[in-house]
């Protein structure tokens, strides 16, 4: 059975229960859609309610078990006329298909008839009756045009089974718990403003920590690889981008930059042309290569202003971008190296486990989409191909996936609610550095181009961060929690013990907060488990007297007593290796 | 013996002798300036060289031998276009004169004669021989005016006294030699690319290093004073600066940014308006207080674009900016707290010894250049005075150097040539509270406005930065330098040992680079001298052998054997001590 023949024909048995319900309903359309279907209803001067939907749905289930017919049927335009006389939508579609010479086909089932092309089930029989449901209420335009009438629309939810129904409804909750603007909201991780706008986060001091947290992490493997940081304006003049081909591939997604003193620049929507620009700075020998150059800084995109949301589609990423300049003789082993970074910072996260990898070629029949030489491509294509047999990556062949100006190896991983993420990658680069006329001097004296690599490993930060939460649900690693420890003083009594083991966590450097609240133990337990704090330090009496704390860790609902120091040396040591 | 009327006389024996050896010249303006004086010529087809100004000089020396009088006369309009009839510029401006109804005065100095309103010196013999020089040539248009003719301007110096001469000519020598544009291509701290376009400084690893150490050291000092990093947007709807009142201050400095899409937004001029709505995020309660943030981000301003240069002026400048939220009873305290801030970063880079702070108050005959309210003016002040008298900061009453929103302190410093730099500031804000209509809930459960302290420590990074490489002439206190040892093997035999070295000083987190060229150690050490780099380690076989390192301190010249673990303990106390 087509779920899709299933989720149509419920769209049908809607419209009949509407119709018996509203014999004025006038009625638009109905078909199935990922998911389930909708239908869409002008309901004239009547409005249906959430508690409607129950009764609707109880007419269908009643439409089920009477095993209806659905009936394929061709009319004629007259006959169509006269069927669809009182429904105007119809009426206007069936002028659209007369006027296009098609086919004007009906689906009968019992007393209801609908303009269709089906497909459908045989008889309503065959629908499982405990796997769908009428889902919500909404407005639509009719034909989602906004000049005409607004129409009723009922989604339904619809599966071939109660058992698939159920797995999505559960996994659709489990999303809407771990989504990062819920989240990022009760965490308090970032926020919007109406009059900084839409697009334009602000990440509070708890988001900023763990923003920090990873550039620390990112920054502290690649400078074992050699990187150093660098740090370029995030204005350039246009030019720069037309040299490097940026200015047409972002075309209407380019911020322009102007004044009253007649100023002309653009923000940029990429780092690496800004790096070129560092390494022109000096004359280069081939002794000095590879230079690898790293920088975390905002990239600018002019994202559609209905489109940005969250911190998914945003009008400036922070990107953590690098760029080596090397030897072709170099290549290889940069890219292996950058591939140990990526392979290194998402083991630390648990991610590595689950990855495969893509090797990004051109699409060979649209060559026009791409810059640089063919025999350039050939050879960064031959390159990245050993490099993953030599790493055992096993990379697949992606065509059409290639950068602008070059191959490159992706990263594909999947985060804990089964969502496939890519965001690493290496890039390799013969044009960038022949566009820039970018040089240095061979072993020979010559004045020879240098190949660029591009790098990602965590990407943007404001993606990332959704990446995370979303992974986590809120519950961060110990060492990327904001707030690491929170202190738990029963009442008043204890708060002076409190406050020495407050002093003492933070000279070791431990983010930790102290709860000075008049609430209850349990209120205080309560709100630090909304805030998913790794540990919980309860100070009673006993603790105090005893000199120890009773340490709660997440998600165990028991604690355990020790002394201060013991714990110390615990969470210093879980920090240090990323547990 | 007024100096500038010496200048002023100068400006007329130069003009005479360019007559004497030019009698075709036509004399524009010859004003005396700081320093010295300049006259302009139109020479019509003649140019001067470098050669000329030797000759000019002699001639004026002659002059002053002859001890001419300076006569002052007044002539009427008619008499002026008769003496002048030979000079079209003084023509214009004695038409002007004429038609101001100005008296029309002349000076006359032998045979010349100039239109001037003086004074002079009574006789040229009262001019110190040996205390001025003809400096340089250049070209200038007649009154400034780009549409007006380009003439010649001859630039002199002049002092009192022949020691007063070399003192300023020593003086500018240093300055020159510390001027931060040629040191930061010397040192390779920062660079411009042509494609970047002025105004827009690309640094690199060494100076990122300086730039992120600086940040380092600021926000570990703020971090000890509760202040939390947060991070917000360089972007934002013009409203947000509209209800600050920055979009009126700034005005034509605004960057505007806009896209195809239809974007209409600004670039942050400053960071405050977007810290009020972190604040804004969420209620707040009198508890909550004070709340302190900090962040270093870039904020933009539309210099005009013939005033960029160097460092010093810049499209964006890197603000380490601060605010604190706090009840008005927590002002003073928030004060202390943030001059205590101040005083021991600046303590720390060796500049408190030598400091004055400004109690910056209102142009009390112009009020309308402020917002806010008149009584919260006056309680700030008082503040202000108290913090002043409590901490022994003995701060002087400065009228007119308010902020837009409120009375500061603002802390002047002199550098190593002598120059005042002003750049840390507290100030008091009433007002941009209200504006934003911020609140917290006090003890009685009202809602009322928080009390906004702003702060600056460094400023910005880059006039920082010009401040630093000028103060220190390059040679930047260890914990600074960019690279903080340098390894010089004597040859290749010891190349295993030095790279031993190199892992091992790289193992402490000591920036260390080793000369791995084949140049003599001679070459080796004047190339790292040039770098500024507080130690040389000097690796020949002997101190392989006995496993030591020959220690070079910067500026000393001579070397001392050690062990290489005694040397690292100590370079890291030090750089822990920020000696």
């Amino acid at each position: 059975m087509d779920i899709n023949n299933i989720r149509h024909s419920l769209a049908h048995l809607l419209a009949m229960a509407v119709k018996e319900k509203y014999p004025d309903a006038k009625l638009g359309l109905g078909p199935a859609i990922d998911n389930g279907f909708y239908y869409d209803f002008d309901l004239g001067d009547k409005t249906l309610t959430e508690n409607d939907l129950t009764t609707l749905e109880q007419s269908i289930r009643s439409f089920i078990k009477q095993e209806l017919e659905f009936k394929a049927e061709t009319v004629s335009a007259e006959e169509a006329h006269e069927i669809f006389a009182a429904e105007p939508y119809k009426l206007e579609l069936i002028a659209e298909l007369e006027k296009a010479g098609e086919p004007i086909s009906l689906y009968r089932s019992d007393s209801f008839v609908d303009l269709c092309a089906g497909p459908h089930v045989t008889s309503s029989g065959d629908i499982p009756r405990d796997a769908f449901c009428l889902e919500r209420l909404a407005s639509a335009y009719w034909r989602g045009d906004e000049n005409n009438k607004m129409l009723t629309r009922v989604y339904g939810l619809a599966f071939a089974s109660k058992l698939k129904l159920n797995d999505f409804l559960d996994q659709r909750a489990e999303a809407e718990k771990r989504d990062h603007r819920k989240l990022g909201k009760e965490l308090d991780l970032f926020c919007f403003s109406d009059l900084v706008g839409p697009g334009l986060p602000l990440f509070t001091p708890k988001g900023t920590i763990i923003k920090e947290e990873l550039q620390k992490e990112v920054e502290t493997i690649c400078r074992q690889y050699g990187f150093q940081k660098v740090s370029a304006p995030s204005l350039a003049k246009q030019e720069l981008f037309e040299i490097s081909g940026h200015a047409k591939k972002f075309g209407e997604e380019l911020f322009h930059v102007t004044s009253d003193k007649k100023h002309d620049l653009v923000l940029k929507p990429v780092q690496c042309p800004h790096h070129t620009q560092i390494y022109a700075s000096k004359s280069r020998s081939y002794k000095d290569l590879p230079i690898r150059y790293m920088e975390s800084d905002k990239q600018y995109r002019a994202e559609k202003t209905g489109e940005v949301g969250g911190l998914s589609r945003v009008y400036a990423i922070t990107v953590e971008d690098g760029h080596t300049f090397c030897r072709v003789d170099q290549v290889k082993d940069e890219i292996k190296n950058m591939v140990s970074i990526i392979r290194n910072f998402y083991s630390r996260l648990g991610l590595w486990t689950n990855h495969w990898v893509s090797l990004s070629v051109r699409d060979y029949t649209h060559p026009e989409k791409y810059i640089g030489e063919l025999e350039d491509w050939e050879t960064c294509e031959k390159i990245l191909q050993e490099v993953s047999d030599e790493m055992g990556l096993k990379a697949k062949r992606c065509e059409g996936e290639a950068a602008l100006y070059g191959p490159k190896l992706d990263f594909m991983f999947k985060d804990a609610t089964g969502r496939e993420i890519q965001i690493p990658t290496v890039q390799i680069d013969f044009a960038t550095p022949k566009r820039f006329n970018l040089e240095y001097t061979n072993e020979q004296g010559e004045k020879v181009s240098p190949v660029m690599v591009h790098r990602a490993i965590l990407g943007s930060y404001e993606r990332f961060l959704v990446l995370l939460i979303e992974h986590y649900a809120g519950a961060f690693p110990l060492w990327l929690s904001p707030v690491q420890v929170k202190i738990l003083p029963i009442s008043e009594k204890q708060m002076t013990y409190a406050q020495e083991i407050f002093t003492e966590l933070k000279a070791n450097e431990i983010r930790v907060e102290l709860d000075e609240s008049n609430e209850t133990l349990g209120k205080k337990i309560r709100n630090a488990k909304i805030e998913k704090i790794p540990y919980l330090l309860v100070i009673g009496d006993k603790e105090m007297t005893e000199k120890t704390i009773t340490v709660e860790v997440r998600g165990t609902n028991k604690g355990e007593k020790q002394t201060l120091s013991d714990f110390i040396e615990k969470i210093k040591s879980d920090i240090k290796n990323r547990k």
